[in-house]
């Protein structure tokens, strides 16, 4: 059941989030349940320099090149300006790090980034690692965000326009889920991801001409079946993985219906 | 000329921009020349608790209650964790903060938000305080990008939904303007922001579904005439201030056509 015997190359999954959306817990749990479960010889990689504890060991670490704390105070740079820098950085040390990221024996290697999803979207630091990843095996984003994100039907709809921004950006296929399921938020949140037609319903019911473009642009983000399904999963209590598995095994075997 | 005599109450300018966009020199450049060329009455709220040195003298500032410096020294937090906090002190105090923005004598108030975008957009500060300005006043989002976010059609596709992500998320119209209009990137990315069908005809040039599907999107946004003009700017040079003003004022008094 080695992923790598389906696949013929490892799959490099790049976990990016809002800050707070837990993507560092669920790289430990999923990176976990794929070697339990699918007995698949996993890797991790840190390209967060502003990480503070992880709950995983990294095979490759971003912070033995820089961290934001070191640049705060050896440079003294604020920490908005440390975070920038910190990106250039590894934007400027990606050679070394992708040759060790690529020799890494694993099926599938999760990578961890940014606290702040904008630091790795925005710098051309994450279109170069998502690129050059790509051509060393099958790369897929996993945008994850907080449930609690997801209030309103508008609210929600900007998590898809999200997804969008991040396959644009990285231009790998994309796939989004939505954290803390057992959160309250979530329990309509899960309809919405799980019946197109509801959101869209949900959506014209909301006052104003921005409720109903977003109503548009879902109409058409479905058609074109870009980030659908949106899977509810709990990092912390480790539910989900599996249909969460289910739609990453779709995308990047292109072998399955997105819708 | 003043502003107040046209509009009878406040404008609340939010100014967002990823990491790097120079909204923080933005404002300071464009509330100097709102006070000089078009002799308002301009104040300064910096909403940023992890701001170094400002440009500006704020008249409100959100590092008197919290700053992110001292969350990592008194609380030992990680600058990641620090950030979220930051913002959820901000969050809380809200009450007291808007009290004092709002009793500000000015006509336009220009508040000034987290390096990190994200920050203020995806916690319940960012929302909270949009909504809460809007009822005190009129409030327009102006979202700030790096002219070197917008190198590629569909890359530049995705600064109008990452607008559209500020507008569905804040509540308040929205303004996109492209930074470092000297930028070799600029002239491009201006000539795609003059002309929509030049947009759609190159992101139909693009390989790959997405960006059919980025252009099918632009296409909706179009219709709905969402962050059509996205004015070019140079915050440091101080240029396009008179037509990013003119766009701001279409926007908040509703009384111009926004294609």
């Amino acid at each position: 059941m080695g992923l790598r015997l389906h696949l013929g190359r490892a799959l490099y999954l790049i976990v990016l989030g809002p800050a707070g959306s837990g993507k560092t817990t669920l790289t430990a749990a999923f990176g976990g349940w794929l070697s339990e479960a699918q007995e698949a010889r996993v890797a991790y990689v840190n390209l967060d320099p502003g990480a503070d504890v992880l709950p995983y060991k990294p095979d490759v670490d971003a912070r033995e090149y820089v961290t934001v704390e070191e640049l705060m105070r050896e440079k003294g740079l604020g920490p908005n300006g440390a975070l920038v820098e910190s990106m250039q950085v590894l934007y400027e040390r990606r050679g070394e790090l992708l040759e060790r990221i690529s020799q890494l024996e694993a099926d599938v290697v999760l990578v961890d980034t940014p606290g702040q999803m904008e630091l790795f979207l925005f710098h051309d630091a994450g279109p170069a690692f998502s690129r050059e990843l790509a051509k060393r095996g099958a790369a897929v984003a996993l945008v994850l965000f907080d449930s609690s994100l997801a209030r309103s039907p508008s609210h929600f709809a900007t998590l898809r326009l999200m997804s969008l921004v991040v396959q644009l950006r990285l231009d790998v296929p994309t796939v989004a889920a939505l954290n803390k399921g057992d959160l309250e938020a979530a329990r309509r949140a899960a309809a919405w991801a799980k019946d197109p037609g509801l959101l869209l319903s949900d959506l014209e019911g909301e006052q104003g001409v921005i409720s109903e473009l977003a109503a548009k642009l879902v109409e058409v983000m479905n058609a074109y079946s870009v980030a659908a399904r949106i899977p509810l999963v709990s990092a912390k209590e480790r539910w989900g993985f599996q249909e969460l598995y289910d739609l990453l095994h779709e995308v990047w075997c292109a072998c399955g219906d997105l819708t």
